[in-house]
């Protein structure tokens, strides 16, 4: 149980964390912080926070549970803003898509203080960013990757594994480098690949006019590509290598279809098909328990 | 109201068409063929179908409405098999996804009686293939193409707007042409990028592991890329050329992205992005009626 949660970012992650902790019991109040005041109102205004905090450094004077959640980029700049107030019992946490990048921001800042940052990534979201989309339910039944550092406090890590698992969240532990190795893979990328073929498709000379004949196939595959702009953009560059080299073997596969496709080998597109569509179909999403 | 539907191919289109005919009151009873006799004795079984026929023609035979619902590279085959028994009575549709190959093999086998051909593609489906995901509501809400030929007969034509009405679709008219580049870029190039994508994730030497990390946003991404490899083989070669030239646009835009991630320009990935995010959030399936 935690007297007060200062949340620093109120859009749909730091929202729906801020939600669930009040929904579950864990958290007396809430104190948030966003970049733009009007996001903070808004939290205030939808009972999602309780108090607006002016300044990140205020967000987080008097909590004992810390949580950033504004776009990876931001990471340094707001670790700096805080640091003289993180005491050593707080637990700091981020929600950050990326990691390598936020626990090397997170060493140059926090010093000795280091120990009380876990640094979290919980697999959820939607592609409605904002803290009107924030909901108690967002993390439930997720997983949620913790990338723990040799200096982390083992107290702040049990608090964090604690934390989520209460909101209904599978824990996991990986390093920050394959972590952020294995979601190039299966987020970074595609997020990249839906934003260049909604561009694609929509600014062609007929795009509008094709927009209106897409169907449920079509509606799946860009969900993605709704997603917000700003958050993505800082998790495209500071995973840049990771995703480039993910684009290079997806590249290779597609090359190698149309190149079936051109020649004409039915048998072959078939296969490659083949193998795709059997290993979607036994895949199933990793989940924390049966919903 | 028919007397009996003639389903060749008996898979989940086909199926699901038969189930609406009857859920409809449009129809007395359903003959079906598939090339399989196992997929046809499961339709049988299911009750998707009334009579199993053993032949594409024994199927046609009494029929006053017949649906061609196999992969589209077998149009051909399959229309000389049966022309013999082709009423100008006989209602003649089929659901294949592209439109001018099949349009062209109508032309080429049905001489005459092409009239009674009205080409159709219902924008519907899902990942799941096969008779046993068949449904009575799949083409419920959903937009249906009808690619009419200046031989079309007027009277097939309006049959076949009212059925397609009476299952809940809205019925939309175009050249086959225009069909297939509107769904080349819509359709069987998102399709083609997620068989890439996911066999490039899947074939990688972490593939495995990385596969237990993927959320939610993986799994509509790809949700697609389990479609059925037969249908979609036949549906990229009969359409290549448009699929090529999506492919061009595609990778044009994600090479600018890749370019502005290299130069770590944030602003312009961020430009990109927002325009894509905007683009998609304000888009909306087209729907028959609201839901």
């Amino acid at each position: 149980m935690f007297n007060q949660l200062g949340v620093i970012g109120c859009g749909l992650m730091g929202g729906s964390f801020a939600l669930a902790l009040k929904k579950a019991g864990l958290v007396k109040r809430v104190v948030g912080y966003s970049k733009s005041p009007s996001t903070t109102e808004q939290a205030k205004r939808l009972g999602v926070i309780d108090t607006a905090a002016e300044s990140a450094l205020l967000a987080v004077s008097g909590s004992d549970i810390v949580l950033l959640a504004m776009p990876v980029a931001a990471t340094e700049a707001t670790l700096k803003a805080i640091r003289h107030l993180i005491d050593p019992k707080v637990l700091l946490m981020d929600v950050g898509s990326t990691k390598a990048d936020v626990v090397d921001a997170a060493r140059r800042v926090l010093g000795k203080q280091l120990g009380v940052f876990v640094p979290a990534h919980p697999i959820a979201g939607k592609e409605s960013a904002g803290v009107q989309h924030a909901e108690a339910t967002l993390y439930h039944g997720r997983q949620v990757i913790l990338t723990p550092l040799p200096e982390t406090d083992a107290t702040q890590l049990q608090k964090a594994t604690d934390v989520w698992s209460a909101l209904g969240c599978q824990v996991l532990k990986m390093t920050p480098q394959n972590h952020d190795a294995a979601f190039a893979a299966v987020s970074h990328l595609p997020h990249l690949l839906a934003f260049a073929y909604f561009s694609a498709v929509a600014n062609q000379p007929s795009g509008r006019d094709f927009l209106t004949l897409a169907g449920p196939g079509f509606r799946d595959f860009t969900r993605i590509a709704a997603s917000d702009p700003t958050v993505w953009r800082d998790i495209l560059l500071a995973n840049k290598a990771e995703v480039m080299a993910q684009s290079k073997r997806f590249r290779d596969v597609l090359d190698l279809l149309e190149q079936v496709m051109q020649s004409d080998d039915a048998q072959a597109l078939e296969t490659l098909l083949r193998q795709a569509s059997e290993g979607r179909a036994q895949w199933q999403m990793g989940v924390a328990r049966p919903r």
